[in-house]
């Protein structure tokens, strides 16, 4: 370990790691007690610069979108955050200015979300910085959902507004005009953390939008073994969004759009949603039907399901 | 996510993910059940291309050492091993063939430490290759070891031999005459996994040696707040090692090289390490004192403390 490392780790991010289980990041791992009945759930997400982020995104967005996506993945399956791991691979771009703005918001973020900092790893001498994530949260033993229940005759829900984020990476990219609103979707997603929590027991299937809400749909048609049909008048867009869409084919744009971080999840029509979701938006877009894969339906009932279902970074 | 990286996911590391816990990888996280009576450990390091291991070292080797020093770090609480996530960042120099031969690497080596394969993310389109693994493991209740409980009186231990990787590292960079087994243990460490479980109640502390024995030491003095004073002649060397080395110079330098993987630990004289060893070779290489820091103490009862302890990688 370098020098500059230590120094890091010493005095930025071991102020973070302020609960027993993380041993003030002086030992060689985390130590944790699981909490009783509990299945535990972990996942793992990298964003590299350049590819899920841009270089001039300000670094606390960027530390707060590195633990959101990962919260997000543990919203999917109906869990409790409860703690995280970081492996930061840091590059001469993430010099000191970045590093301190990086842990003040990351600070900001574990507070917001929750979540306790119990380790991690950083090294630096990248050419490009690459952040990693593992999560860890935990649901009641046997009940953790997943994307493979989708039955026929199920409704398909999505939460919040879809494609919001689509536009603000273009915004980012000064490819359309501004709207704070748009960028901070972008940069700033909200992990379905309460409403995953509150679907256990009711949705059939379960997921999180990462690479737009057709493609997703798309693969939980494929693990469940069914056809989603999606009525694309139907996916809820944000006033913001709303004003930039004309058309099924603007539609069509942001339902193939990623980074949206919304869950998309089947229910039994008897299922009363609403009250599960309390104040989280959700809106019914689709059924779920005899077939295989997703289908998308326009405003006149044709099938306009694009070629492309969703978002492919370069690479 | 790429297409070429549901590729390599669904054909190549999805079948090496073969326990329930891991879903396929189809689902957005894993869901894993702890075992009563257990803590969790947790730990996440890093590896990256051109600063941990060289572009060139077969990616079999690679993927070997990205579990093994993960492991490494949870024989140092005693832990038992139980399933990993990996975060596979890929640049275009990881080709196909590269990548076929990680993954076969990958898989005979989660075979080899009786580990699962969780989860994960690949990412691909960096301009260098950075690899993280966080390992999860298991220990009884209470019992994980530290580096700070090392107490005056106590002796100082270490496993295995010391200096070897070093040796190996300038072996593969051409500095050095070949050798087979020295550049064995840069490239395939083996974590001390046994021993650490066996150290559970008798070790006072206990860390892996991964940044060089002293500089390590050091460490361990630091955080239970005593002196550590080694005697250079009795750090263990292999005999290709002893071979390379003439006087305290040459062993000053094996003991400051990195990427041992051994285990250091302290323990009251009255302990019986050797039959908690057992087939684990086990040397004592000083005693705890009053104090402050490690010291080294040369053939002739002199310090000769080096400047620098350890090893520091570029950055």
């Amino acid at each position: 370990m370098a020098a500059g490392e230590r120094d890091f780790i010493t005095a930025q991010l071991a102020p973070l790691a302020d609960t027993a289980a993380s041993r003030g990041l002086a030992d060689d791992a985390a130590v944790w007690t699981p909490p009783l009945g509990r299945d535990l759930v972990f996942t793992h997400d990298v964003l590299a610069c350049g590819v899920h982020y841009l270089p001039g995104d300000p670094p606390s967005d960027i530390a707060w979108k590195l633990l959101a996506v990962n919260l997000s993945d543990l919203a999917a399956m109906g869990a409790m955050p409860c703690g995280v791991l970081m492996g930061l691979g840091l590059s001469v771009a993430e010099d000191d200015a970045w590093r301190s703005e990086f842990t003040a918001g990351l600070g900001r973020a574990l507070q917001h979300f929750g979540v306790a900092l119990w380790g991690g790893d950083t090294v630096t001498g990248l050419a490009a910085a690459v952040l990693g994530v593992t999560a860890i949260g935990h649901v009641e033993r046997g009940t953790a959902l997943a994307r493979s229940g989708a039955m026929v005759g199920d409704d398909v829900w999505v939460s919040g507004s879809i494609g919001d984020a689509g536009l603000g990476l273009a915004i980012a990219k000064a490819m359309a005009p501004p709207d704070k609103a748009l960028l901070n979707r972008f940069r700033r997603p909200e992990p379905r953390l309460a409403l995953g929590r509150a679907l256990v027991g009711v949705a059939s299937a379960c997921m999180d939008v990462s690479d737009g809400v057709l493609i997703d749909a798309d693969r939980m048609a494929r693990a469940s073994g069914v056809g989603l049909v999606i009525d694309i008048a139907a996916i809820p867009l944000s006033a913001a969004a709303a004003l930039r869409t004309a058309n099924d084919a603007d539609r069509l744009a942001l339902a193939t759009a990623g980074d949206d971080y919304e869950l998309l999840f089947t229910a039994s029509p008897g299922a009363d949603i609403a009250a599960r979701a309390g104040r989280t938006p959700v809106t019914r877009i689709g059924r779920v039907v005899a077939g295989s894969g997703v289908r998308a339906m326009g405003n006149d009932g044709t099938d306009i399901t694009p070629a492309r279902l969703g978002w492919e970074h370069r690479g």
